[in-house]
């Protein structure tokens, strides 16, 4: 087991009807609230105004047009609003982009320069508003953890900035905010959280055994309640699992003890960067390609412990029965009613080895990944989900 | 899954080698540090001068001699050294009863009657000073969580004290410090740890899935790890993922979305309370016990995903498979050499209706637990494990 620095020190407030919780919280801080979300739909389920009820005595200033990516030039305007109507919080209405947006915005009002500039070199990140947040769609986590990525439209980049400073002081989980969810929203979401615990899942172990049968649990709950969530959106045990669950798949659980670099996030990066699709769709394409990539006399021992332990495959082979584990992970999104392919969702090969350059320049497949990985073999990941 | 609040801010340092940040960290807040330890193991094995090497540059103050039962006394005499010296910090070095003193002491720095009162009543907890500890036996999880047991010699009370400032601010977790421990006292933490996972897994659980699958991945490790660390007690795998399944066991990430009260624990407190034995080894004689005499058609179920789940047990009737589930579990207990019946630690049914009273009185065992137990119940109980 490696040695390991774990402080999560977010507040969470799980459950129906805590966003209540909210006057009294912020009220300890400060009495101007920078509200940060995405397009219409928390004015249609009635959340935006709940909001405006539970805040009645508070001055609001609003940062509306979250992108799904979020975009640097919504994090310089959150910027100049904090810092015009000097905020004491920023509060994020949404998913994961209003939340990395809202992260970004936080430190970047204590900067003067680009926001930009903290991205590509955190020690310039002295000081943050402190950051609470409304969750309406699991999937990233970044209600619990320190990390944002944002996407850079001028030079094409989407990276993460990550800082201490940056864990939400508070975050309301509520399982019912995710009842009006498109179905195609839930099942990109459960393909991002199992992709998370799978980055962690799939990286060297010198015998973190309590990390990985965490994962596995995580990993079950995911299978179990996607499907469901997706048929029964309106059910409350499979909306919640799955809401606690995208909320420790990324805070440091499941990689306790362990290391590395992740492997399909940053290949699905360039995508989302150079197409603008779903993270979660690109996810579900990629990583049975992924798997059946990096199977190997190295590897197979893992996924045959991940296809027995998570799916319960009875096969005493081991390749049989990492080949199973694999299959049935690649028909559980497809499942879900994701797409199997690249050409499905209308992408060609022409940006492959630009694209394959890039994630490898940005991220440490070639080095510190569960299997290194070059541009070539990133080329032919891709090619190979075509 | 039950509405759930849960925030756990205590920073940990796992590893080898982790103890030298105290001195940084601990510059962070003061220079002035009341150092709580038990006996003189931690001379033995060095860790008390390391102590001192790492803080050479600050002024230490010591309360030793605290009991593995840590008694209001105790916690009086740290009060007055803080209020004396006017110490900026405790450091507990050892284990739970150190921890569990150091809590106590750093509320009552900040009280002026008499510590029990903030026992009996915890809105009198209105400041605490920051906790740090450096962990040497794995058991209690008080590192990670803000809870502690103390007794109360004069009315042989044992009872505990539960507040969000009393979780640590930094915790050392260095598996090596456990190499030296007995046998018997890695049994019995050991058995501790499995009675904090049962305590939270035997509750009611409305629809917690992902609660119950982590619970059952940390019972997978005590006890696959529990007899390695006893026969090779310098095994660095065996030991950390022992140490880390202890913390985690008792932060509430285990209940989380459940809820209800602890069954066997304050049974076992009785005992503790009257005849001042070792917890874990209490625990371990009442475990297997409690499971038999509530094991009926409401509980049938959950007992028999236990022994399917985590034992592996093959039997498709749920009362054999959840009594397979049972024997396994006091085999297990008695494979690492923890006492089977109440008779082999020299105990009589003498004190058995007044322990039993006390029991009842003290917890909700009749009121909100997994099985409400009356006194009458206990004392059966109590008699079973003769």
């Amino acid at each position: 087991m490696n040695n390991y620095e774990y402080c999560v020190p977010t507040d969470i407030r799980f459950g129906k009807g805590q966003v209540e919780c909210l006057s009294k919280e912020i009220g300890k801080i400060g009495k101007k609230v920078l509200l940060v979300y995405g397009g219409g739909s928390i004015k249609k389920t009635g959340l935006y105004d709940k909001i405006y009820e539970v805040l009645k005595d508070y001055e609001i200033h609003e940062l509306s047009g979250i992108e799904p990516n979020p975009r640097l030039a919504s994090v310089k305007k959150g910027a100049e609003l904090c810092k015009k109507y000097g905020i004491d919080v920023v509060l994020a209405v949404g998913g994961g982009s209003s939340i990395d947006a809202s992260k970004h915005i936080a430190c970047s009002a204590f900067y003067d320069g680009d926001p930009w500039d903290l991205v590509l070199d955190k020690t310039k990140v002295t000081k943050a508003l402190p950051i609470f947040t409304v969750l309406t769609i699991c999937a990233t986590g970044s209600e619990m953890n320190p990390g944002a990525v944002i996407s850079n439209e001028e030079t094409k980049e989407k990276l993460e900035i990550n800082h201490p400073f940056l864990y939400p002081t508070l975050s309301v989980c509520d399982p019912t905010y995710m009842y009006s969810l498109p179905k195609m929203q839930t099942a990109a979401g459960t393909a991002d959280i199992v992709s998370h615990i799978f980055e962690q899942y799939f990286q060297p172990n010198d015998g973190a055994f309590i990390t990985d049968r965490l994962s596995e649990a995580a990993l079950k709950t995911c299978f179990k309640y996607g499907p469901i969530a997706i048929n029964d959106p309106q059910n409350y045990e499979a909306r919640s699992n799955l809401m606690w669950t995208s909320s420790i798949a990324l805070n440091h659980l499941f990689t306790f003890g362990k290391g590395g670099a992740w492997s399909v996030h940053p290949i699905e990066h360039e995508l989302s960067a150079f197409y603008d699709i779903t993270h979660g769709v690109g996810l579900a394409i990629l990583t049975p390609a992924w798997m059946r990539y990096v199977l190997s006399a190295d590897t197979v021992k893992r996924f045959a412990m991940y296809a027995r332990n998570v799916w319960d495959v009875q096969k005493e082979d081991d390749y049989e029965a990492a080949k199973t584990g694999i299959d049935l992970t690649e028909q559980f999104f497809i499942d879900m009613g994701l797409p199997g392919t690249l050409s499905e969702i209308g992408l060609d090969d022409s940006q492959f080895e630009l694209m394959a350059a890039e994630a490898v320049r940005t991220s440490g497949l070639s080095t510190r990944s569960y299997v290194k990985l070059s541009a070539e073999d990133v080329v032919q990941i891709y090619k190979n989900c075509l």
